[in-house]
């Protein structure tokens, strides 16, 4: 198992079309939640005033995270940053 | 309650002193442990590769956020980013 | 009670239809006249020379905070820095 | 009467002098208090998790801002951003 | 009076029409040249390879000079960055 | 199995003594080879012109790749650029 | 024979048409293969979470690279930084 | 006489209209060669894995590079990084 | 003549000692002074809570501002950021 | 044969001894025309303004231009920036 901490910013065209975009966010959410059910993704909370996302995911590997985030239908409007984590040794809980 | 995640980056000199800095990381290790077991400081992981750390704080608010980072004794040689979290709308757990 | 600055920065379609953009600009204006007259949105300035303004907010939490941010009908246009703020110890006021 | 923004990020070394460090931040206290007192400096936030504070300044004009800045006796390990501000049209208070 | 230094950067859509561009030039010089006639917009030079100038401005305060600046009709097109200016204790000329 | 990309910026003090860098220099030496011979630290390259190394490594975890980087001898001397890699799909080998 | 490292990261239109996008990717592949084959393009890597790869080129020389890279049907839409190597002394390999 | 070194990096929209670019591209090459004819354009060499040229000009002064560099065809298409040379104290041509 | 704008930022250490630094400073001024008597060094002005100052320049050619620039007692403890400068098509006194 | 731009920043303690900062640049200047008289050091310039040059170098490949470097008495206190460079199709003399 492996833990990645993921930020994810959404830059969408202004002048998308309405039910283009509503049907876009709707398979967005739709994938989000199908892989924090299964657990790989652990974590989203919004960023305060952003468009954008930090997220924790607990997967297999590398390439399971890419497979996941390869496959957000909002990926060709996003802009990750991915950060590879490990234990902490002040860490209470591990 | 106010949720925030920190990334913590530590620049201690090379040349420190080997018993102050044992005492040093010994007196931070135990500040990080006193928040945790409190449940302010909800989650802390290594970065992979960097002596940084990324942590999740559930706190009271901006003022007890600040007193637990201020407190830190290693505080003097760590770069802080602070991001202010709020809840996801994809979020399963929210 | 919690205090943020937050700096918004504009950058609106430069050949937008004029009437879309006169609703816009009035609908924000309402938006943050409202909350300023509710409290939350306590100080906005201008930048010199720059399409954006600095602001002060004295929010319930950070939850109100981006409910206040993220309806901002000019939010799909702007980039925003926030600044989480505590009190100063040099402050004669607090 | 010119308004401005002015973030200020102290960056003091980890191995000064203890009294010589108490000394200095008295006087900075000092200097700081005198300036809100007499109404230049009109407020002063901590920024949270940093040795950085962010200050709104009403001065008679650029030469005195640089006055009040130049002789903070944290000055030379200071770093400063300073943004003018103008009214804002949408400010309910202008 | 409060000195400042503003340097603008142009980004004129490459596809502009011809015509329009040249109103918009047309008025953008005589803006600048009204201002510098007046005795505000003090200097004005071009960065060389570059569609930028740096100008040196005096004027009444923070408002007059956001005013020249938010009224050049080129400004949905610039990026600004603006320095206030004092005396330097070197000047042979103060 | 995880691959991963890593490039090493070493920032030694030019005043270091003589020894003491020279057996700083055969210790991490040994730590880097002792890794390519047990196969997880797969290729080291030169960066022209700059103390610095672009390294491959094929880890089992998260936790082994942190392991390894920290132990390196000149790890306090260090910046790290930590790329995770997934399978390229063009990629004729895979 | 000239070593080097290449980040290549992508940015497609997201409303370019799917077959134009189609026979791009296509063309792309087969070029990316052809030099992978002949032996030019060492190793290609995806960077996970982002539209980006991460190769290693063994060429004549930097005319033979720029040929291969200048090439690249994507290259309009890349975004490349070349990083030039040499044997590194810790390198078992070498 | 004044020695500058340019670095030109070439932004062009993808989906330009196949003539007008062979025209503009001719253009361009037509009036680089005649600067490069008449001498002020010294040396221009390609920036391998970049669509960026590096150039050195022996000029009378700013003006006539501004005039050299102004006069581009590509010139709105393209960013610039002016850099003024001088002797320097160790050439043995100088 | 060629015409310049220089942007020189001051980092002095703070535990210079005092008698030194005077020293430094006078000789400073009167290299400062000399330039801006005969000409070159046209004007000089401090940026507003900076230890830094914007000055222009009008010198015979790169090889005299280099000259005036590399003499300066303060040059090792700064940072010069140095633009050539053209004249303006909309300036009113060219 | 390949070539290269190298831009050189040097950052010297500015309390160097002046005996040994002597030696190291009178071996840095031997090491340098060494260099310039085999012919692989082709051009170097001054950065007006700043402690830093502008060299070209042609070598053999990416291991004699590292073995140059590095060999440079100055390389701890250098930053370089390594340009790859090719024929580019504008080059009269080409």
């Amino acid at each position: 198992m492996a833990r990645f901490a993921v930020r994810m910013e959404v830059d969408l065209p202004a002048d998308m079309d309405a039910d283009a975009r509503a049907d876009l966010l709707a398979r967005e959410k739709a994938w989000s939640q199908q892989w924090q059910r299964s657990g790989e993704w652990v974590s989203i909370w919004r960023c305060v005033g952003e468009y954008a996302n930090l997220s924790i995911f607990e997967v297999r590997d590398n390439e399971q995270l890419h497979e996941i985030l390869w496959g957000l239908p909002l990926f060709p409007y996003m802009t990750m940053t991915v950060t590879p984590l490990a234990t902490h040794p002040s860490d209470v809980h591990a």
